[in-house]
């Protein structure tokens, strides 16, 4: 059993739970709850399992049946209760292999829609996107460098498990991306607040980009004149803007809506 | 100049950020950044003003205008960054009245749509809804009594003014209230993942309440089945449920989208 923090494997947990660069460098990121393990361990992607003496009773006799073994310890309560962010943690993590997607696999797909994400800085509303983008069917999330880490612990855990079902490619230069994206035949709809359309009055055939720009400065000049089209979403009151995840997410169910 | 957070006005200021009782109990909120300073000095809510040293050079200047004088002081500028919560905090804030809203304000307008919100839990997700009903026109917010306070600073922050914008009310038990609103001639809708209908096979005519269930356990079985209609979000992949600040969204703008 392990009780001190100073043990080097609870010091690379920590370091992959607060530093984006080590998770890059490493391909590795932290997940914590027994859902989350298990979608890791179904998809083969668990480097190493790690208990509290509580989860170890409750969660090891599950892990027969996810074939190959993987190498587990226990923590001490006091220290696992100190690795996790979570209020009531269910006492089991895990370190965790980063997905890999291949850009073709989502952009050949004959009606992919795709979300495409500027410089997306808070956590949650990452996080948010992408389990909204598995529920409204999406081919992919795209996302530009200066997103807020994909595999950041609250991004992680705000994704409920979608993390690991939709597919996502990180770019160099998104609005090269996007400029490829068109070549491929993909037609993109930026969120804008000086958009022509309602985004009701689109009906988003064939494949589709929608672009949702940063929280406080929405899409850059640049990304949004690549656009097809700017499509707005009507507002009352004296709003300026509505959270990006919930303008994302009005976004994805008309594509959703049109495609049924 | 304050320099001490030992003044007596910095440790209420700090007490009304931590204590949903205090704030209740003094009727009173804490405010941050000009856009809301200026909504709240716009309603005659605000009690004390507070700039930084910087902050008082940018903004003491567009005071006039807002009627009654409203007392000031100028703090430190460590001693501001200490109170604020912002990572690049704009160097107002304000001491606010609560607003009050008469339930029948709300209750007795004749097309009235109304968001209905049993425990919702996280700051961020009550901000948004707050914020995304202003956009969809709701008239009010209804909350059960263990939400998370409309008052903490996480959620007055997310609501981006929303929050002087858009009418609640407090239940002192949701389940009462809804089945007033029932009587009254309300419509009520849960948004439930084993209704029968689709949420776009409704138009929602007339008074219309939609209740939102908290995010780890949904809607009680008590305040759904008081509900006239259930009825579902489609959601694609293995998702078990949407964020609730996503699912009232898609919810409003549906209602919204039916009285346009």
């Amino acid at each position: 059993m392990i009780e001190s923090n100073a043990n080097a494997q609870i010091k690379k947990i920590q370091k992959l739970k607060k530093s984006a660069r080590f998770r890059r460098q490493e391909r590795l990121f932290i997940v914590e709850g027994w859902k989350m393990t298990e979608e890791a361990l179904n998809r083969g992607l668990v480097r190493s399992l790690y208990f509290s003496v509580s989860g170890e009773k409750e969660y090891a006799g599950r892990l027969s049946g996810y074939g190959r073994e993987v190498p587990s310890e226990i923590l001490s309560d006091r220290l696992f209760s100190e690795l996790t962010d979570t209020v009531t943690p269910q006492g089991v993590l895990a370190v965790v292999e980063m997905p890999q997607y291949d850009r073709a696999q989502f952009a050949h797909s004959k009606n992919a829609a795709l979300l495409c994400l500027e410089d997306i800085q808070d956590p949650g509303n990452l996080g948010t996107m992408v389990r909204t983008a598995e529920g409204a069917g999406m081919a992919g999330v795209v996302m530009s460098k200066r997103c807020v880490d994909l595999f950041n612990p609250k991004v992680v855990r705000s994704t409920m498990g979608a993390l690991f079902r939709v597919p996502f490619f990180f770019c160099e230069e998104i609005t090269t991306d996007v400029e490829l994206l068109k070549k491929e035949g993909f037609t993109i709809y930026a969120a804008h607040p000086r958009g022509q359309k309602m985004f009701t009055e689109e009906t988003y055939s064939g494949r589709v980009g929608i672009l949702i720009g940063n929280e406080a400065n929405g899409l850059s000049e640049e990304l949004s004149n690549l656009a097809d089209k700017r499509v707005r979403i009507p507002m009352e009151g004296q709003l300026e803007s509505l959270n990006a995840a919930v303008s994302a997410a009005l976004f994805m169910y008309e594509v959703h809506r049109n495609r049924r």
